[in-house]
C-alpha cells in the first residue's frame, strides 16, 4: 500500500501511549497487567488502518486485541479509530512482525491473525509471506501449545501457499472456506480491504489452523 | 446424473472384453500381464463417460489406464469412446469402487484419479465421498507406499471437504490449485463435464496428494 509520508506520525503515536504501546519489549510477560485483566489475548499481525481489530475489541469485550503494523503512516489511521472507539481491549504495536518473540513469552497470545497480508507474488519475496515456515516457527513461540492462527485474504496464490505452508507444517485445519462471503461462517468481521474487494466481486478465502 | 436405463449395455460389454474387462478380480495381481507391459497404471474412480481416461491414454502411451465406473448404463458411453480410440493402454471396469482392494494388489495401481466425483453434499452422505477417510484407507491397499491421488472439482464443498480429509489423513500436498483453469498447470485433460461447467465460469478446484 502506497501511503504519503506523515512525518507528524511518530508524535502522534506517543500522544496516545494508553493505546499506541510504546516500547513493548519492556511489557513482556506483563500485558495481562497492562490490560487490567486475565482475558485472553489476541493480536492481529498486520493491522493496517484497524478496523478489524477495533471491532472485533467491540463485539468481544472479554477478549483484549492487539494490532501490530510495521508501518507508522498506516497505524496513526488504526489510531484515529481506536481513540474513537474508547475501547479498554484494543491496543496497537507499531513493530515488527518478526519481534513478536521479544514482545511477547510463550503463551501470552491465545490467538494470531492474518488479514489479507502482503501477498509478495514473486518466488524470492516467499521469506516475506506472514504464513511461511519462519513466521510459523515464531508465533509458535508466543502461543500456547494448541495455539491458533485465523488467515483470510482474497489472494489466490498467497491462499494456495499457505496452505501448503501450514500443511507442511503440521498445523491441524480446523475451518476452510474458499469462498468466505458465500459460507455459513457466523460473525465475520471486514477489513477495510474486504469490504472493498468483495464488492468488486473478489471472493475471499479463510482458513483456521491450529499447533498440536 | 440420471441416465436412462439401457438394458442393453450388460450385453454390450460383454462384447468387448478387450476393453471393458469381465471378472476383474480374476485379474488381481496380473494386470500388467493383461496390458502386456510393464508400464505403471492409473486408474481412475468413476470414469463416467471416460473421455478423461481415453484423452489420459492416448497423450501418455507409456502409461496404462483404467477407469472403474460403477453404473453399467454410463460405462457403455466409455466404452464407444474405448473402441473407436483403438487404444492398447486403457481399459474399463463396471465396478463398485469399493471392490478396488479384490481387483488390484498392493502396489499395483501407481496412481489414483478422482475428477468431479459425486459431491453428496449432505451431511449423512458424507461416507459415500469418494475422498473420505474410508476410501483414503481403500486406496492406500492398492497404491504403493508413495503413491498419489490427484483430484478435480468444481465443486466448493466437496474441495473444502477433501481437502480437510487428505490433510488429517497425513497425506502430502504436492500440488494445489483453486483456479486450474486460470493457473499455468499444463496438460490438464478436462472431462466432458469440465468443458461443461468450466464454460459456464464454474472454477476447477484442484490438487495432488502423495502417501508418506
Amino acid at each position: 500500500m502506497r501511503m504519503r509520508n506523515k512525518p507528524w506520525a511518530a508524535e502522534r503515536l506517543a500522544d496516545y501511549p494508553q493505546y499506541a504501546v510504546p516500547a513493548p519489549e519492556e511489557v513482556k510477560g506483563n500485558w495481562a497487567q497492562k490490560f487490567g485483566n486475565e482475558n485472553p489475548l489476541h493480536i492481529e499481525v498486520g493491522t493496517g488502518k484497524g478496523r478489524f481489530v477495533t471491532e472485533m475489541a467491540r463485539a468481544n469485550p472479554d477478549v483484549n486485541y492487539i494490532g501490530v503494523e510495521l508501518s507508522e503512516s498506516i497505524i496513526v489511521t488504526a489510531l484515529d479509530r481506536v481513540i474513537e472507539a474508547e475501547l479498554p481491549n484494543v491496543k496497537l504495536l507499531n513493530s515488527n512482525a518478526e519481534d513478536l518473540a521479544a514482545i511477547f513469552e510463550k503463551g501470552e497470545v491465545q490467538r494470531v491473525y492474518l488479514n489479507f497480508s502482503d501477498p509478495w507474488p514473486k518466488n524470492r519475496h516467499e521469506k516475506r509471506r506472514l504464513t511461511n515456515k519462519k513466521f510459523i516457527d515464531l508465533y509458535k513461540t508466543v502461543l500456547p501449545d494448541k495455539g491458533e492462527i485465523h488467515f483470510k485474504t482474497d489472494n489466490q496464490g498467497l491462499f494456495e501457499f499457505s496452505l501448503q505452508s501450514f500443511w507442511e507444517y503440521g498445523l491441524k485445519l480446523t475451518f476452510l472456506s474458499l469462498d468466505l462471503h458465500n459460507s455459513d461462517f457466523e460473525g465475520n468481521i471486514m477489513t477495510e480491504y474486504e469490504e472493498k474487494f468483495s464488492k468488486k466481486g473478489q471472493r475471499i478465502y479463510r482458513c483456521e489452523v491450529q499447533y498440536q
